[in-house]
């Protein structure tokens, strides 16, 4: 069987690669899932092509969000996947594969884009899209359209600085808020500050849970138990990014901030107050009307968006 | 004698306000000049309509340029403009006064529409102007577009912090770029410094060059003859305005900067090379065809960018 009006969307992540059938009226009627290969692109697009195979409809085409900058059609850079070298042709070989058209987009855009389409962004004029996860991704619409930069790689608030000679980021440069907020840098300085003799509650959480990493979920556990250390990086957090998102908003006068990613599914709407709170300080010129709001789509918001690229080609 | 092809531009600054007459081909054809009065606004107006009033040729409609935040045709907020209140409505009294119509803009936001219509931005597609002179002002194309942001506010890349808990801002925050690069916030560092024991030249050739103020031809002269003081001064107004724009491009991917304003002009284009070589260790995704260049019509670009609001009243 196969539906005019179904299109495939693809999240490709460190992790998982989720993949939705999503239907005209942005709705995800089925879905696939499997753990992100780490061999490299072949092992990547044979998984995707798996899974957009698996559905009982047939899609007419496919949109893929991959973590990396795309420009013109080519994935330019994937620095959080493992054995990816600059300019693999996605698009070309995943079409050849699966005798659809193949849309691409970057992960953070494609998200905003999915709640900006059917979610939380739903006709704003001016978003950012603030992924809070591994690392700190953004994503913009500008005066109602997508803005992907000049060579697709606009949206990166993770890396706007926020403390010239700070703490080091994962990037190699120092004071990106990335470096204060990204959940990969505050369970670094979290294993530093044990090191150095502290204690919390957060690596017992991870084991107990069975995770090898402070994931979303450990960190709302330890909040929500109050753990001092745990609160005090996470305080820092927040304060980081009231400044990061300060100083866009400076650049940009936005009217709305999306705050997603997987510390946003956990913490919810309260993420996104704490946030607005921190940012207002560092405004200029404060505006009634902008609002600090959680995703609404949650991991949908890639699969969604990615369709919505992939339905661009029919 | 009235023209159809002509229409003012003014230019408000703190210091004077610059009229121009201008051509279709965007260029001024005629010009006149006033000190600013700082009795307030019906004075700036009066000034205004006197200026626009004195050329041979009438203008069929006028463009004004304020140093302030310019929403839906009214002023809502002037700064640096003495005894103003908030939401004078320049346009509706202008018009009243001169019988032609008016178009109001903001002064940064004029200014890089002149380079972008006529000048060093010409024809490019997502640009930052950023005027360094008392303050740090700026201004945005985004995909071909002039973009204002949601209330008029965008383009305040003086208002990006590069030092959280920094140096103190003219706006009442710390660490913004401005606080380090602002003409107005290097002076009270100078005078400061001196104050504690340092000995620079910068106050002796203001005083032989009769200024009150430590002007951009003093600067120029200080930094041309090694003075110590000026030269650390301006380096780390040079390193932050690196971390601020880097900030800005990580987020907008932006193919052009275009510097301007007095320290523009009496530099050149030595001003750009030296924060493209700062903003270099910044930036996420190197452009390689991204290119930080000197504004092209100096103080022009304010009356050329002006005139073009007033034009697309006729």
């Amino acid at each position: 069987m196969s539906a005019k009006n179904l299109v495939a969307g693809v999240d490709v992540g460190g992790t998982n690669i989720e993949v939705g059938l999503v239907d005209s009226h942005h709705r995800v009627v089925d879905r696939a899932k499997a753990n992100t290969p780490t061999e490299g692109p072949d092992a990547v697009l044979s998984t995707i092509a798996e899974l957009v195979s698996s559905f009982d409809a047939d899609p007419w085409a496919v949109g893929v969000g991959i973590p990396g900058v795309v420009h013109e059609g080519d994935v330019l850079t994937v620095p959080n996947l493992s054995n990816w070298h600059d300019k693999v042709e996605i698009g070309d070989e995943l079409g050849k594969a699966l005798g659809i058209p193949v849309a691409l987009g970057n992960d953070a855009n494609v998200g905003l884009l999915g709640e900006w389409l059917a979610g939380a962004a739903d006709g704003a004029d001016n978003v950012l899209g603030l992924w809070m996860g591994t690392g700190i991704g953004g994503a913009l619409i500008i005066d109602g359209e997508p803005f992907n930069g000049s060579r697709g790689a606009a949206g990166e608030i993770g890396h706007v600085v926020v403390q010239e000679r700070g703490a080091l980021c994962g990037c190699g440069r120092r004071g990106c808020v990335e470096a204060y907020a990204g959940r990969r840098s505050m369970e670094t300085a979290a294993a530093d500050m044990v090191e150095a003799g502290r204690t919390t509650s957060l690596f017992d959480i991870r084991d107990e849970l069975g995770k090898t990493k402070i994931t979303s979920k450990v960190w709302k556990k330890a909040l929500d138990s109050g753990d001092e250390l745990a609160v005090s990086l996470f305080d820092t957090a927040i304060d980081a990014l009231g400044v990061a998102i300060g100083s866009t908003l400076n650049v940009l006068d936005l009217d709305l901030v999306v705050v997603g990613g997987g510390l946003a599914e956990k913490l919810g709407q309260d993420l996104a107050d704490r946030i607005e709170t921190a940012t207002a300080p560092w405004v200029l010129q404060p505006n009634p009307d902008r609002r600090f709001v959680v995703s609404a789509l949650g991991d949908d918001a890639g699969i969604v968006g990615a369709a919505s690229l992939g339905r661009k080609l029919l």
